[in-house]
């Protein structure tokens, strides 16, 4: 390597670092998402200072080919993603009745399957486990509590969990009562505890457009309708739609995930946030924030809670641990404003209370600031693993292919070349035991039919990488 | 106690051990639910033949003051139970709509408050823990899982779990595939689901009068009524009253639990069981049938689950882990018979899954056959806690005080002298540290005011004889 560098040169000595980098990427040898060399081992293996190398990290940082993480180093970015972002949705704007229930137990089984490389999954803890950890605390718990581990939990929730959780939105701006937190079975039967408290059969719910397709289940089993609000891919929800939609609809309440969505994994900035709040709250709507990406976001800190803006109390927050320590927990919260005292009472009624060990285990784990520690270090793997898999689709599928840019969380939205159909695509991946989530699943409409989901939070290996090759083998045959 | 036996006198010796222990009970050193000594013990103590023991506790058996118990022994049972069993009730026969949120939120606010005495809690488990044995299993699972032990499962339930149910059916003489079973969290959401499965808010749902209120708080939950079927305590529900009651109001499905019921500890025998399913079948109302406390029962084999009566798959069983193993890990199950597709997605939209590594533990805590063991030395422990429990209400309580005679489950169902009230008592009770479940909880009406649940199904100590007790007292108080 240090052959390369010429000190008789015309350019500067930076500049030929930026090209060296630029020339390893063309060759492969540096992927995005790979990690830059250190300054100082860089320093020494080409011989020159280290500002020099500095000098063409921030030079490679202007012109967008690498970001710079905090206390991580420099990293490759994927090429393009902007030019080719999926186009924004313009969905019916009219309300549905939502029946996707086959097409969501296929998905299902395909990802449970053995042998099944689950793109279609989203759980992005598996691009990196703490189920050591949480193992290590959950002994000390079964050692210290007795036949307390198995007994009964208070209804509302373990007051040692209820309390943690109150303790971590106070980085978030909310100061909460932990009476105010009820804990619930995952995020699910939190919006499910949070739509019976606002609204009630038949009633229109505004969702994202596309949105995850548990709260369109949600939505049909609790006999309400859809309207999808078209997202932005760069700024969420449109403000102007929604105002637009609410004239035209009597809307009782909206599900958005303003501070990472799902699919698109699009960010909605706080002041958008603000607005939003004051838009809803000024029609006295309840906005029901689905945040359980929002700790997962590829920001410096992450966006400010909904609630926060709230000053009526009708917006509801709901969250779990799944996507950032152990979905098979199944524990969530839901922090419901003024609907509190009916929320516990409908939790009650739906399931009594959530498992207490995982309640205990979990705040234990908070407490121990391992949790905190975790989801850093989870957010930069995962943020990696999402430079891998745009560079990955930039190279294997058709040029065509446009595809999101998350902003936080663990998928990638794919919008494929227009002869391609996600459920087909669905369906030849089974055959090479892939599975990935079609994307008819996220819009009770039906739009987004050539879109598919893509997971890149997962544990990376080199069947991955060929997983997302043999996709986009399958979509070129698919557009030829 | 050998001096006791006097070989010259004109009674037979047989005789003479019959007036010994019908002494030491008079007196106090026996006491209901005490096991007698052992034939060859008590033989070589009174240096009388084992064959006088055994027909002096075959006499006492026969007189009804001893019971035998296979492989355990003889036991004292409690007298004149029978005599003061609580009068059927006989509740206005038109549906309501249930509230009973804040005295609910009040009792479990009681339960759950240190230091307190929990009579108010149904929770069989603590009278016999496998604490201890769970937490081994969970240790093991932890071991061998790794990152599957927080990993999502299976929407449906863990595998190996919803084969080990469908094998521990197969006892019941009910045949059902491993697919048939749907994993909840715990038989309250499993109730929940089949509720949506067949009914929607405004329907009117037949219920035990008195029943669990946690059957009530989710009618009221999802908007629908409740008309109560007056319980004979002998025989469940009564026919007839249930016939009268389906000609008069359109009754969407019922909720009943006729293996034994909370809180009367009512059994119904198989063949009024049977004619129950036929009965409502014949009218195509579906059965819900609770069984949580099917398994603790005190007759010789349990019953027959109703589901197998059925011939039209109307009938959905409701049970779970809660009241025979392990009340926190939340686990439950539904067998939704011709409803299972649909129940199977409302599962889905509720809580997508239950939670994996709890689920992991109790099907192998099942395969080991532990769980069936810990199961027998509960119902053994309970029926002598019964035992205990009837005989202190009798000794401390004012002499009009009637009560149930519990076939199964962890409680006793208290009529209290007319003056009392139920509410009363418990506000009273409070003050001593001691939670009871006030009458008025178990009704949508205003019956079974002056009535009051207490429980034996307990980790039973001189505290727990003490409140019973302060109880006696403090309803002396309240009648004077």
């Amino acid at each position: 390597m240090s052959t390369a560098i010429q000190r008789d040169k015309s350019s500067f000595l930076y500049q030929q670092v930026v090209e060296m980098v630029m020339e390893m990427r063309s060759s492969g040898t540096l992927r995005a998402g790979d990690r830059l060399p250190s300054l100082r081992s860089f320093s020494q293996g080409l011989k020159v200072s280290i500002p020099t190398v500095r000098q063409a990290y921030v030079e490679l940082e202007r012109q967008g080919m690498v970001e710079a993480r905090p206390k991580s180093g420099y990293f490759l970015k994927a090429q393009n993603i902007d030019v080719q972002g999926p186009k924004k949705a313009t969905p019916p704007r009219r309300p549905r009745v939502v029946n996707k229930q086959s097409l969501i137990e296929e998905v299902f089984t395909a990802i449970h399957a053995p042998g099944s490389v689950a793109l279609g999954l989203a759980n992005p803890t598996a691009a990196h486990s703490s189920d050591k950890a949480l193992a290590r605390v959950m002994r000390r718990v079964l050692a210290n509590a007795g036949n307390k581990a198995i007994a009964y939990g208070p209804m509302e929730g373990f007051p040692p969990l209820r309390r943690q959780l109150a303790l971590s939105h106070i980085d978030q701006g909310l100061q909460i009562d932990p009476s105010e937190v009820l804990i619930t079975n995952g995020a699910q039967e939190a919006i499910a505890i949070a739509l019976k408290c606002v609204a009630k059969a038949g009633d229109i719910i505004a969702v994202e457009s596309p949105t995850y397709f548990g709260v369109l289940e949600l939505i049909e089993s609790l006999g309400m309708m859809a309207l999808e609000i078209p997202l932005c891919p760069d700024h969420g929800v449109g403000l102007a739609d929604l105002e637009a939609a609410l004239k035209k609809h009597p809307v009782k309440a909206c599900v958005f995930s303003s501070s990472i969505s799902n699919p698109l994994g699009s960010y909605m900035n706080d002041e958008r946030r603000e607005a939003l709040v004051h838009l809803l709250e000024s029609k006295d709507i309840p906005l029901i924030e689905d945040d359980v990406y929002g700790e997962l976001h590829f920001q410096k800190t992450r966006s400010v809670l909904a609630q926060r803006f709230s000053t009526k109390g009708l917006v509801l927050t709901c969250s779990s641990f799944s996507k950032t320590a152990a979905p098979g927990y199944r524990i969530g919260w839901l922090l419901a404003g003024r609907f509190h005292d009916q929320a516990k009472r409908v939790k009650r009624a739906l399931s009594c209370s959530s498992s207490l060990l995982n309640q205990w285990t979990l705040s234990e784990f908070m407490a121990s600031g391992e949790y905190e520690r975790n989801i850093r270090v989870l957010r930069q793997v995962l943020e990696r693993y999402k430079q891998r898999a745009i560079a990955l689709v930039t190279e294997y599928f058709p040029t065509e292919t446009r595809m999101s840019n998350p902003q936080g969380g663990g998928v990638l939205w794919v919008e494929l070349p227009s002869k391609n159909h996600g459920n087909d695509l669905f369906h030849r991946a089974l055959d090479h035991n892939i599975s990935i989530a079609p994307g008819t699943l996220f819009s009770p409409s039906d739009k987004f039919k050539h879109c598919i989901r893509v997971s890149y939070g997962v544990q990376w290996s080199d069947k991955i990488e060929e997983s997302y090759r043999i996709l986009g083998e399958l979509v070129k045959e698919g557009s030829s």
